[in-house]
């Protein structure tokens, strides 16, 4: 079974796996995460982006810039590069807090979940930093792959 | 009650703010979050940690290493040369799944929360990348935290 | 006069200048620049500032990540922790194009004006990067140091 | 005529453009800009060429390596492997200052216009740093697309 | 002769060679080199590597993201999606000291020289880091290529 | 013994050491290496340093640079902003060679040896790079600290 740990060699030692022998081929990932907080501080975030700070703008960018550095954070993750990455960073008073989805694209020889979570992660930590001041109890909640397309292993949808 | 976004200024801009009349003081941080799987799954991870690869000491150095990146990731966040960085990442039945802890010291004008939540994202996300060949339905929670010393607002501890 | 140029030791090689035996001091510094473009182009950047896609906040904040990556930009610049990065980046119907303005300040041994003069390219280049769909004909034009403080060389400002 | 500017979905929001759908070609831009001095800084640039520190020298370096770190500076630049990269960089007496011509291209979906600029705004800012001990009033000007040629917009051709 | 020299042009400027006329073909390159210590030294390492810190590991992780950093530290390399590295980082008695080599693979238009020359000598410095606490002394030797493959200069394999 | 290497801690695991108790003194470090080759190819540098390309002046400009890269390469170190780097890279025909010596100096709590080490290997790689058309065999040799002062071990030289 510990073959499935495809990060290390038969030896147990960690190396960034061979994939050049593999197709080149679309890949899609989504990935999904919220910031849990106060509904006062939802207010502030809600209120900043109708007139004023926007604090999911600079979450969103900084999410697109972060699917950018993954192969450079991630230690054995192979360097691609990102054909699409977009973000929704929207307010949800249900939780209350911000609900954040990535969607990133590539045509190659490994897939870009690592790349949509740590969009994800990116604009959540961002989100995080940008209400501190107001808030320090704040959590990161529910950061998963939601749906991945292309490559040999297929297409991956997360269970509702 | 805007006024508490502080990486705003009066007509609502993003910027960094002015730090440079805060005085330098000792500064720590705690932050946590945890990996959640599979049993299946926690399992490689332990046979790994007793005698082949490592999924956790990578992920331990993946955190270190984020940590120091965290200006880099975060648009709003300050520079500033972090003096310790550990991490405890840590096998755990009762989740199942793995938890990390992220303790980031520095002296300086600004704290060091996000460096300790951008570590434990870091290992967090690098314990994902390693186990998603075997299960692509792991999910990152609870990220938050624990507590930090220094600067002018003191003292915080989050709340069990 | 040659010894001017500090940026080479006595034989003309470029070296990092030695500033240890320098005295730490509050220092600051303001840069300005402009993209200019065509009204119609202009008109894009005004309405989406309104209700749509934000050229301007874009800018911005790309500006304030640009000026914390100065030390790795340029070759023989000290790195230093900046304690703080403000851009204004208006449209300006006169040029027709938009106005650019960096302030940095940091407490140290080497001044921030190569700080404040990548955060203005910076914000300058994604300024053109969002617009050049709609004309590729713009142009980046005076880029300047306004004023500084600080240092062994004093206060400087440009001359109107 | 928003439309137009596609780094910006339907609803106004930034995102990385999906280029996935596009054609791989060969890609080429050159950029060009200016760095302004007085007569006696070029001179202190000319003497240095010839026998002691190599401001061009340096200069032509660091755009180089700016086009490398193109899509780490500008937020929804695509990353794209660049397969040559080229400056000139020439003082010029007439201006007088120094003139900067950077040449990119590479094999790919998206363009290398950003790539060019950034190596020329980069090469610029060094000119800047190394002769700022002996003139801060030194200005950039001028930097614009001179020429660009492949994808699905064909070729373009600055004015003169 | 100095034609040989082809990161540099006619005029003897340094540029970053035009590749793009170059065939997309696999290629491989395995670098070594050596870490020399005291026997007192390596017994440190052998002894952490059985029960306590991992020098071997945290060296080969390092080396690993030291070969995606290539691009980035090397200012005439072209940038390349790296499809596979892998370090074997082994304590050698007989030298005294660690021995590393790197394999790294890619399907390109350019080498991956470069890419594992990089892995080495990034291995060997954190070797070096972890334990100069016990050591000032150690000396990092002989970093050469062992082998090539691919691309138009063909196979190289190093005298033995 | 195990007790010396000071990036584990008590149970092993690798960790960026605490150094916030530290006494910020002043430190400087020299470290040394050469790049062996061929006399014919170091007939190339010689040549091309008096009329044509630079290879001498590339390889000291990136080892500028590399000594900037140091926190980021080298996983446990500790960020810090350094306040001189300087490189010797000259000719050697006793070798023959290249021969490469860099200083280093910082006022903070930790040393600058993996700096004045980090820039030798990056110049010495940027050799090769520059070199490599015209011989694969060169070798990187002899890496090693020549000199540290400051800090609490005080100050070190090698021995001849």
């Amino acid at each position: 079974m510990s073959g499935k740990l495809t990060h290390f060699d038969e030896a147990g030692q960690a190396h960034m796996v061979d994939v050049s022998a593999k197709e080149i081929t679309d890949r899609t990932a989504i990935a999904t995460g919220q910031v849990i907080m106060e509904p006062a501080t939802l207010a502030l975030v809600m209120d900043g982006t109708a007139k004023k700070g926007d604090v999911l703008g600079v979450a969103r960018l900084a999410g697109i810039m972060g699917a950018k550095k993954t192969a450079d954070l991630i230690p054995l993750c192979h360097p691609l590069p990102v054909t699409k990455v977009a973000l929704d960073v929207v307010p949800d008073e249900e939780l209350p807090g911000v609900r954040i989805t990535a969607t990133v694209k590539t045509s190659g020889q490994t897939g870009v979940e690592m790349e949509a979570l740590t969009a994800v992660s990116t604009a959540a930590l961002t989100v995080y930093d940008m209400l501190k001041a107001a808030e320090k109890g704040m959590r990161i909640e529910g950061i998963k792959l939601l749906a991945k397309t292309g490559g040999k292993s297929g297409t991956y949808e997360a269970k509702p």
